[in-house]
């Protein structure tokens, strides 16, 4: 349990004392009785000085001893710092998280304590030894403090910890000393990110926050956010894994350039050019091919793009699924739209806490998706763009080589939005000269393709589309597209051994829940982004 | 699903004839007469010959256009070759998966079909038309096909098929055609590894098998191994998040180099120097000075180490824990040894079918494990060693800067299995000076650690410890040890913060696989295993 701010407490006399500078005013050499009274009156004056200095000394010497003060033991002590712990001991103590305190009952201080999530207040007695009250008034904010006490309802509602219940302490420790300064308070790191400045608040900047990312996940909100990925993560292998996918393993180092060669990291490998993978697409692919049916790989994708945006990390953790279909890729559209809604409704369900915690400091309108998702063709996502007026002069009259820009894509999200109440939908069949190479064409207009991308409050959050399973075909669309099959070779050598027809996706993890909770930049969710200009820490 | 080897189909006349030969013998020259005789003859002989020639090419049209026959739709056709399948409709039919295959009823030929690791027998009757039957012939092993029929249990028990009801076939048609020629036969790499090879069985070399993984993949063997690797993570994974450990995703391009920087795949990141993690250590630490309190990932882990080994690969899934401890990290010790109970519990009852398929193909007696872990400490080990007469040459008297090699780690774990009949056990308290510097000495020997390695077989797959919290003390070690301060210099900020204490593992998720089924080559684990001298595919 970390020691949050206390209540103001007066500053003590002696830290006062401690601050003060001493000054001598300098001297008039007019007369000399007045001098030598003067000197006399200033003998007496340093007497008394060095006597309160003695005394001050004294009295700080008390204090620092009274603040280093170690507890050895648990039972016979009752406050102090405890020794470095090097797993010496277990006395097998009972120790109750903070969001665990439960009733069981004249004060003088208050603090707060923190554990995850949960904070509640701990209550000083004025019956505590004084030494004790001494002591607890050094310890730093945010040190790791053991208590024990009793634990009460509180008296009257207490606004500001989680806890109902409060903690009246009888002994307290110090398990690890923080630093008497920090980087950022938490408690300004705590305020709402869209709250009015003016007021006069300090705020803490999102580069302050990564560069100090170990102390900004103290903060309840950071904090949270670093659940829900895991949440997020969890909800969707839980629903892929219900589907009877299975979690695949890729290699993230390639030899050669990775799918035609722009944007990758390369590296030496044992003196072979090697490069670290964009994607696991080629390889869950061959996987196909092996006759897994289905399989799906949350891991890092690495892309060496020089994007500074709110939405583009170089290093991101994929979301990516493969399976075979029957009849039609609808079949993945399908899956794919149920695993996002089996997401949608786990966190709405289990994350209450967390999902208040977040809005606190974010503070953006829930998430809204429908039972049905609407699924609209790119064409039909183009008209309600040119029905509504927007893009037109970048909207060509052919759009079989066209594709939505970012803003072009918010647009239509916000129509939708307007239109069917959702922040939720697909949209079918892209261009085919738009999409990557191993897209399958519509069967009705090769110009279109059987592709989709997936929609969360108007940004892309997932990709996906019915491959070219087969190995001729591929070979023609990379030809037509000036591709070098050679740097394909395993990959088409895995693909005419027969594979199955099949479809899949990538999604990225950290936009899905930057776009959930509307976060406005995913480095809020990464916990140590990397972007072109950030490689630390 | 797809078309195995079917019983052996006597050759068709026309395929013999289409093979032969033609061969004119040369001409005698001695008489006209004969001559005469023999030109008549042969005249008749050519024309018969052109006859017989127009016969067989019209009898190969024939079976050339039955076997190319393209079936265009599922109701109005009973065989061929469907047309690519590009999602052009969606008929709704009702796929039964060949594991589901339920009774619902004069035979003339066989074939098995394969889904995944169930088999089906499948049954064709000399009622069925005999174009089907011809074209049948010629699809080639491996191709895709879909069969309508009645299912019918085996009149005799079936041998070499997972399921014992029959399909007997009424329509059937290929979904994507195999090549005629495959790298290696199915039936060939099924073969149990450590059978006897002088009974004349072909043998696929693992590297064969690594080359075309695609098609190792389709062996069940293979394909059980890599469903072993998708549970294990499952349930290390329900595991940890029930404990409530937080799943995280730290980066794996560093600035700089990593934890002192040997072994470290370099790499050029936007024109500043980084490196591949060599494991999450610091970050997973950093979670935990951020008051994360148990954070865990399963991600992969980069060693560009000159290994050549069965357990060593330069990239593979690392198992990594971290958690705060509240006395002593004997409570990490037991978090661990729990989850691997867990896991191995849940292998034993969830995981039979896929384990005997394993077995079947990798002969190793089932894995052993007690309720009770046995514990020894790294100096009790060595201890019985010495007792048993192993490794007397290279023991030294003093242990504090003595490591197990591989083979004496085998050797003790052979000495553990005959005493304790378990094949998993903990060993704890190395010397200090054969771990990592943030490794916590004991309290009452700082010549030995607060650290363990866990073994199954025999073989470490975990290394773990209690890790220095304290930045001052750790400095201290590092500078001991001549590690450069700077290079660490946001992990010691973050402890600089307060962290509380805390410890942690880190496994190998091949290793955990390749040991539990005694699989010998961790290359059989890995999908696509990248090692000094493997980057393809």
């Amino acid at each position: 349990m970390k020691r949050e701010d206390s209540s103001p407490s007066p500053a003590s006399g002696e830290g006062q004392q401690q601050q003060q500078q001493q000054q001598v005013s300098p001297e008039d050499q007019e007369l000399k009785a007045q001098r030598e009274a003067r000197k006399k009156a200033k003998e007496a004056e340093k007497a008394a000085k060095e006597a309160a200095k003695l005394n001050r000394k004294k009295a700080m010497e008390e204090a620092r001893a009274a603040q280093n003060v170690v507890a050895e033991d648990w039972e016979s002590s009752s406050f102090g710092y405890f020794p470095l712990m090097n797993s010496s001991s277990s006395k097998r103590r009972q120790f109750v998280a903070v969001g665990q305190l439960k009733e069981k009952e004249g004060s003088l201080a208050f603090a707060v304590l923190r554990e995850g999530l949960e904070t509640a207040q701990i209550v000083f007695s004025s019956s505590l030894p004084r030494p004790l009250l001494k002591w607890l008034e050094g310890v730093p904010v945010e040190s790791l403090i053991d208590v024990f006490g009793v634990v009460a309802a509180a008296a009257a509602p207490l606004v500001g910890v989680s806890q109902q219940h409060e903690l009246h302490a009888e002994k307290v420790f110090c398990v690890v000393r923080a630093p008497p300064e920090l980087p950022f308070r938490i408690r300004d790191a705590m305020q709402p990110d869209n709250d009015n400045e003016a007021q006069g608040q300090i705020r803490v900047h999102l580069d302050t926050r990564l560069e100090h990312r170990w102390l900004d996940l103290r903060v309840a909100g950071t904090f949270a956010v670093a659940c829900a990925v895991s949440e997020v993560s969890r909800h969707l292998r839980d629903y892929l894994l219900h589907e009877k996918c299975i979690e695949i393993h890729t290699p993230k180092i390639l030899g050669g350039a990775s799918e035609g060669g722009a944007f990758c990291f390369e590296l030496n490998y044992f003196n072979q050019p090697a490069c670290l993978a964009q994607s696991p697409q080629l390889y869950k692919q061959m996987c196909i091919a092996g006759d897994m049916k289905r399989v799906f790989e949350i891991g890092p994708v690495f892309r060496a793009e020089n994007s500074n945006t709110h939405r583009h990390l170089c290093e991101f953790v994929g979301v990516d699924l493969e399976m075979e279909i029957k009849e039609t890729y609808i079949e993945a559209v399908d899956l794919i739209d149920n695993m996002f809604k089996y997401l949608f409704k786990k966190l709405e369900t289990d994350f209450t806490k967390e999902s208040a915690i977040i809005r606190a400091q974010h503070d953006v309108p829930p998430f809204e998706f429908l039972e049905e998702t609407p699924r609209l063709t790119f064409a039909e996502g183009v008209a309600m763009l040119r029905e509504a007026g927007i893009g037109l002069e970048t909207i060509p009259e052919d759009i079989s080589n066209f594709d939505l820009s970012t803003e072009l894509e918010k647009a239509l999200g916000a129509l939708v939005k307007k239109k069917y109440n959702t922040d939720f939908y697909i949209l079918l069949r892209y261009p085919t000269a738009v999409r990557p190479f191993y897209s399958m064409p519509c069967p009705d207009d090769p110009r279109f393709s059987n592709t989709f991308d997936v929609f969360m409050r108007g940004e892309e959050i997932a990709s996906g589309a019915q491959r070219l399973h087969d190995a001729e075909l591929l070979k023609q669309c990379c030809s037509k597209r000036g591709i070098d099959v050679q740097q394909l070779r395993s990959y088409i050598k895995a693909l005419e051994l027969g594979a199955p027809p099949h479809a899949g996706m990538g999604a990225g993890l950290e936009r899905i829940v930057m776009l959930y909770f509307g976060l406005g930049n995913i480095r809020r969710v990464s916990l140590f982004p990397r972007d072109p200009k950030r490689l630390f820490p």
